[in-house]
Parts: structure tokens; C-alpha cells; sequence
């Protein structure tokens, strides 16, 4: 049986990078070492991460004066990271809550300055992203901060807005290399790798030369962006496994096409799964259509009885890690680059069948109607 | 030719580790994915951590009301966050300089509270550790921190000191598994893997119930240990291939015999190399004898000249990874848990050779000590 995984990460990886690293376990470039053994501070650890940084700018078309950092401690610790590095003498940020994720990133910027929501999709309870045009910014803050995609809500930012003087900062975790990004757009973008890059212990930030030299006192040596720059992030011993597989994530992406290759077959899976949601009259996404997300397509079934039916099936099938983001609920089908078409084809089959073979369902939707 | 890494980290793994790393690159498990995939929500996950969980509250005899947290962000990060998360309360905290590592988490320290030196190894240039009976402690010290082991420096604690009712904290990241400790003499411990604990990208902090609740506002979520130990590491998604591999390492261990083996066979090590250096004439380590680390050799030739002839030669001879610390210079050869007695026997034939061709080097200590 095949199976196909859909976690929302750490996700699937491509059987090429899988070999590469079994590779890496070896005598890595006649070094008679492994990967995991090389000091950090040598010929060999110098050449994996260069090559990962070229990799990454090339695929990206990241400009000059941004650096790239290569971090640990997940997007969750840049939570903080971002206002100790960047608030540059102000006392407030704008934050846009669009889902779980934007959320938790407001709630750890309050323990460094003063807050403002620019804008939140919580009327919605977000299955909406407000329009740009009718956010409240604050002109005297040091950024404004958007999550381009939820995660745990299946939200994505269609177009980015435009922050006028205030440098736009983003968490761009979940859809990191699956499109073409303008990075000139943004002053700092950061992202965890265990979706599109990789594996889980490394945080990549990308940042405007400009934003640097402010950090606050508090500041721990290791998440200083400035000091991280200076020192290639080598300020102490980087996630030397991590790196090397990212940059075998950023080569394999280059070698299929580069992101807007990508970008073509993401849209055409999530295309495909919105498709058997809609017309199933069983699978419901209540995510506006404007703002679905292309990584995690988020639907919920009539009751929690049919999705752990469903949850349970899919497995017997081969089909994985469909299970929501523990603050959602439902089922949740991630489809990082790695994730193959073939892949989103067997869930669409699956998807038909088990609506078949629960047609009654369409009951619940009128029971729920009526009260 | 037979190849010895003697890297001070990332640092030398065991075959069978590295045999093991591979088949998690695989079907783990039967699960249809390698260990860098899972998610780390899942029973597969689970698993792996808890094993190593307990595999390291074995080996280390670790007191139920002591929490295993498991982190990213090295040693170097910890040195902000245990002011962030020790102090309760406290405006204050004691550190022992003992040389370049202990220096450092001091100079961070200072970002969040006040810092006494209880003692210092300047005096001596670091080659020396001041009897803990002449410490200048301070009963209102939220905490006395050490470095055990100085990985730059040579230097190592040949006993613990009795800091009375003022906690005990240890960077032990060197010396970390390489010998038994008594865990109920700390109030908490760190060390980062790379050294003896698997791969680059893991922190493991080992503390007290009863310091815990009492972390700083300004410390980061995934950085609060309180927090940590609630959400058993799981705060954000953890390094799950570290994890792994430290899991491996700390089985690896307990097959060997345990720490009480690795302790004799650490000794039967370093007294192979000092021998040598004693012996020599040509190699000079600067050390006090009783303090002398069992984990990193540090020792100098007369000039840089032969230092570098010693490092290219040793290369030739497949002995890797041996020039000294930036911040020190000179050589090091690294003996962690995982490099064998046969090679530091190769290192120790290697040295005599050298030594004998070398003979003319006597001559520059005649000159060096004429001024």
C-alpha cells in the first residue's frame, strides 16, 4: 500500500533529499565523517551552509542588503525575538490577528512593548481576513506583523498589503517557498523549516540591513539579529543537520522548477481537494474562498463521530496526519511542496468514497439547520 | 587509513548510532515515514521522546522531582535564560569564572540582574580554579553557576563546591554523561548535545521542581521553563531529529556500561594523552594538574609554526579536528564519550613520532625561558 502524509509539520520530504541525507549519514565528501559529526567552525560545515544560503537567495531573488539568518527555536521563539530586535527605540508594533498563530505572535510581542491590533478576523472567527484598506495602523509603530497563512485556521493572505512607512513583517512558516514572494515588500520574514524547509531546529529569518543595530538590552546574544549578521549566525554552533537539510530542500525546489513551479502545483492540489469539499454536501470549509488556504485546506465533517470515522478510514487507507490543529478540530490536509499531486489525488478519492458511503449525512447538515 | 575525529562539537558519534540514525531516514517503524516527518503531536513522537526521557533519568539516577526539559537555542542561549527563569524574585546572582564558556554566561547574566564573581581563574589565566573554600558567595544570590567543564580551556571542576542554601547551576555541557553525578547536589544543569548528547540543535536543562513558577515577564514562551516542564517540552515543535538522536546516544551509553564505564575509560584517555605531553618535552599544557579536563586536551608546541606542522601532519595521519579554540589557540584534542581508546592511541603514537622529529624543539624552551 502506498501511503501519503499529510502532516502539518514536520511534514513529508522528497524522496531525493531523503537519500541525500541517508548520504550525509556516511563518509560525507570523503571527510570520514558524517554530517552530524563536522565542526561548525571548518571547511566542510562552511561549504553546506554557503551552498544552503546561495540555494535560498537564488530561489527567492532576495536582494543584497537582506541577510539570512539560519536560527533555532522555531517561529514561536521569533515571537519574541522580533520586537527585542526590532521595535528600534519605539514602544509599539501593529499586529494583524488573522488566526491561532498571528494570536500567540501579539500575545508574546505585550511582554516587550504596547500592542495595537490593526486589524483581527475574529468577527469572523476566522474564516476571513479583513481588507487592508480598513485596518487601523499606527503610523508611530516600529512594524506591523501578518501571518501569511493560518495554519490551524486554513487562512492565506491572497495579496500582501501595503504598510506605507511602517516595514511590514511577516511569519510566513507555513507557506515559505510554495510561491514567488517580492521579499523587497517586507522588512523582516521569518519561518520555521519542518513544513517547506526541511526538518524541525531550524528558523530562517530574512531581514532588511536597514532594521539592524537596535536590539534591546534584553536581547539574549543568540537571537541578536545584528550580532547573528555580523557573525553569519554563527554566534554559536548552529543546527549543523538542520542546515544541511534545508539546503537540500532549497536544491530539490530549484530542480523542479523553482517556486513558480510550485506555486502551479500547489494551486492545482488545493484546487482539487476545495473541489470534492464543495460538491460533497458531507465536508464543509467554512474558510471565505478569496482567502483558502493553498498549504492547509481545513474542513470539518457533520460531527466529531464521522471525522474520527473518516480520520480512521483515511489511515486504513495509507492516507496520514489528517487530524486538525488541536485549537480547531476537524480534518486538516497540509500540502507543502513535498506533497505530491499523486498524493492529493488518492485523499480525492478516498474523500469520494467515504461521502458515498455516507450519503445519510446530508441528514445532519439538516438537522443542524433547523437547530 | 583509519580516520579519528577528535572535534570539541559537533563532535565524533558511535557507528551504532549512526547505524540507527539511518534506519529512522526509513520506514520507521512501519510507519511510512522517516523520524524527520512525524509529527510530533503523534504516538510515533511520543514514543521517541519519552524513551529518551527515560533512558537519561536511568543513566543519570535523575530524582522524580527533577524535570528533563529538552530545547533548542545551545548552552549559549540557556545563558539568558537562566537568569530569565532563576532569579525569583532575586535582583542577583553568583558566577564563577573559570575560563572562556563561564566568562560568557556571566557577561549575559549582567543583561538581567546583577552578577557577583564569586571567583575567578584570571589570576592563574584560566589554567587554574580557585579552591571553593576562598569563593566570595552571596547568601542573597538567586544562584551559584559554574561551567563543570571549560571546553576552550582544559579546565575542569575535579569536585563539586557546597554553595549552602544558594542553588547550584551547571553549564555541563562538555563533560555532560561522561562520568556519574549527583543530580540532588544541583538546583539545575544544561548542556547542549553536540557533544556528548547526539547531534547539534538539542539543549537538555535538568532542574528542580522548586525553582520552577517564578519565570521574569519578559521571558520568551518557549524559552519558560515552568511552562516547559507542564508541556513537556512541547511548547512549540521540538527538534524531533535531536531528540532522536540523543535518545540513541543515551541507549548507546547504558549498552556500554553506563556512566560509571565512561568515567573509567575517559580517565584511561586523558592520562594516555597528558602522559604523552608530560613526557615530552615538546608539548606544553598549561594546566594545573588537578584540574586538568578528561574531556579536552589543550596543550601548546613552542611556536605557531609547529603548531601548524603538528595540526597538517596529524591530518596526513587521519588524526581530524584538532586545532585549538579560537579564543585559546594551540591544539585540543576532544575525547567525549564516543572517540575511542585506539584513537587516542593513534594520537598518542602520532605525537611521539612527532615529537622525535621534532627534538630540536627543546631549543626553543632553553630560548623561552632566557626571555
Amino acid at each position: 500500500m502506498d501511503r501519503y502524509n499529510f502532516a502539518a509539520g514536520p511534514a513529508a520530504l522528497p524522496s531525493p533529499v531523503l537519500e541525500a541525507a541517508k548520504a550525509g549519514l556516511s563518509n560525507w565528501k570523503g571527510s570520514g565523517q558524517s554530517v552530524m559529526e563536522i565542526p561548525f567552525t571548518g571547511d566542510e560545515f562552511a561549504e553546506i551552509h554557503q551552498e544552503a544560503l546561495s540555494s535560498l537567495r537564488l530561489l527567492l531573488d532576495i536582494p543584497s542588503d537582506y541577510h539570512i539568518l539560519f536560527l533555532q527555536g522555531g517561529a514561536y521563539g521569533q515571537f519574541s525575538m522580533l520586537p527585542m530586535n526590532l521595535l528600534r527605540g519605539k514602544d509599539r508594533a501593529d499586529y494583524v490577528v488573522t488566526g491561532h498563530w498571528s494570536r500567540r505572535a501579539a500575545d508574546e510581542a505585550r511582554k516587550y512593548c504596547s500592542v495595537n491590533i490593526a486589524a483581527s478576523g475574529s468577527a469572523s472567527r476566522y474564516t476571513d481576513i479583513p481588507d487592508w484598506a480598513d485596518w487601523s495602523l499606527d503610523p508611530q509603530a516600529a512594524y506591523c506583523h501578518i501571518t501569511t497563512n493560518e495554519t490551524a485556521d486554513g487562512v492565506q493572505f491572497s495579496a500582501l498589503p501595503d504598510t506605507g512607512p511602517v516595514p511590514l513583517v511577516a511569519d510566513v512558516t507555513s507557506d515559505f517557498l510554495t510561491q514567488p514572494v517580492d521579499i523587497k515588500l517586507f522588512g523582516a520574514l521569518y519561518a520555521s523549516a519542518q513544513k517547506n524547509a526541511g526538518t524541525a531546529g531550524l528558523t530562517v529569518v530574512i531581514i532588511k540591513e536597514r532594521l539592524l543595530g537596535q536590539p534591546l538590552p534584553i536581547t539574549p546574544a543568540v537571537f541578536d539579529y545584528t550580532r547573528l549578521a555580523k557573525n553569519a549566525s554563527k554566534v554559536n554552533t548552529p543546527p549543523v543537520w538542520s542546515v544541511f537539510i534545508a539546503g537540500l530542500m532549497f536544491k530539490w525546489i530549484q530542480s523542479e522548477g523553482g517556486l513558480e513551479e510550485m506555486a502551479v502545483r500547489n494551486r492545482r492540489k488545493a484546487a482539487m481537494l476545495y473541489e470534492v469539499i464543495d460538491e460533497s454536501g458531507l465536508y464543509r470549509c467554512a474558510v471565505a474562498e478569496k482567502v483558502r488556504s493553498s498549504v492547509n485546506v481545513c474542513f470539518h465533517l457533520p460531527d466529531q463521530d464521522l471525522e474520527n470515522a473518516f480520520l480512521f478510514s483515511a489511515q486504513q487507507r495509507g492516507l496520514l496526519n489528517l487530524k486538525g490543529h488541536s485549537a480547531s478540530g476537524g480534518i486538516r490536509a497540509s500540502f507543502y511542496n513535498a506533497v505530491s499531486e499523486e498524493a492529493v489525488a488518492a485523499l480525492v478519492v478516498f474523500m469520494r468514497d467515504f461521502a458515498a458511503e455516507n450519503s445519510r449525512a446530508s441528514y445532519y447538515y439538516v438537522r443542524d439547520s433547523n437547530g
